[in-house]
């Protein structure tokens, strides 16, 4: 890949592609504009193989060039019950308060930093990210304010011919209105995967399995994973 | 190492450490008042063996916890000069204008990321980083307004509980400056590399060993490291 070469008319975004059903959707509506640079990347997650397959299936219907890329280096052991397989499956309680014990400190940071050294290198102006700031579970580095000091230190940071622009189309969407979105772009949510514990079946029980869950039945669809439970 | 757990009596704080002489004076300033835990990154520089092993001498010489992260995936071949070896050696040439070709896209917010997620963990409330605005070669993420929007994307971005500040102590120095403080400090000058080409003999003729070179010769003190020609 040369330098700023764009072949196609479309112009080149970069998009951070968890596998999950909100990256999905941001590379959905990353696609009506855009060629997609996907980058993924595992740090080992308790569900990384499934994520990591889930994120190569849709970069792959949105004809996308996929990255792979590994970022344990940001999980110590311990530190994050996402990670640690010691510790017990991950529960759902979405009514607590506070940061979730599934955080990954400084998590989007990490994924940002290394979307914007790509973004620069292949010209892309545009850096979508799924982010969800009002029906997500408190991480810190999915709020707004979060995103326009990173915006800043992007301007300040980068070689002044680069422009690049986070974009966080579902920033202020409800799971809800996420799903409807998706179903409206004819993204592949069966494709997705969101269980925080499971590979094969999903738990139904994590606070990602049970967001997902309450989205669906708020738009009145069918979720086309298998479930353990419900 | 678990949560916030400080054995000591001195505070814990990362430093990223090069192997160079900047990171190394830095380190210096920072032990005076701190536990150091120390980051090494790899991203597939020319040098870079080179470079872990001066990390890793003069993080010993600190008594510093040493963790040496890989960070490759930041750089796509051809990027940098600093990293492709299929081009010419690094050139020296101080006087140009605007970003030099050794410029790896956004490597210091990928940096301050990762020690962000870790000083997170360990509790640390400093995170000490030797870059140089004025006597440095253009590069954007060298600049104090970089560090300052970086700093707001930390506050913004962590767990309300984190209070972690950026410490750039290096920043308004010169190599001058930077060499007379090290020496000062009692640094380990003898250990560190920065050469952009070599690894047994520095080059002499580099960026950064014309940099270096021109410091030593500010100070009127000798360079300990061994050259190939001058």
């Amino acid at each position: 890949m040369s330098g700023n070469s764009v072949s196609s008319e479309r112009p080149p975004a970069v998009v951070l592609l968890s596998g999950g059903l909100d990256s999905c959707v941001t590379a959905a509506v990353a696609a009506r504009d855009n060629d997609l640079f996907c980058l993924h990347a595992d740090y080992g997650q308790r569900t990384q193989s499934r994520e990591t397959r889930a994120a190569g299936e849709v970069a792959r219907f949105y004809g996308a060039i996929l990255r792979n890329i590994d970022l344990s280096h940001i999980v110590v052991p311990g530190s994050s019950n996402l990670t640690d397989r010691s510790t017990p499956p991950v529960a759902g309680d979405l009514v607590r308060t506070g940061v979730p014990t599934t955080y990954v400190p400084f998590r989007n940071a990490n994924l940002l930093a290394a979307a914007v050294s790509w973004a620069e290198v292949i010209g892309a102006g545009r850096l979508f990210i799924g982010v969800v700031e009002e029906d997500s579970s408190g991480y810190p580095d999915c709020r707004e304010a979060f995103l326009a000091s990173f915006q800043e230190a992007i301007n300040t940071g980068t070689a002044t011919e680069a422009t690049i622009t986070i974009v966080a189309p579902l920033l202020h969407l409800t799971k809800g209105d996420i799903i409807r979105l998706g179903v409206e772009l004819q993204a592949p949510l069966q494709m997705t995967w969101s269980c925080y514990n499971d590979e094969e079946l999903a738990c139904g029980k994590c606070d990602s399995c049970l967001l997902r869950l309450r989205g669906f039945r708020e738009v009145g669809a069918q979720d086309p994973l298998p479930y353990r439970s419900f």
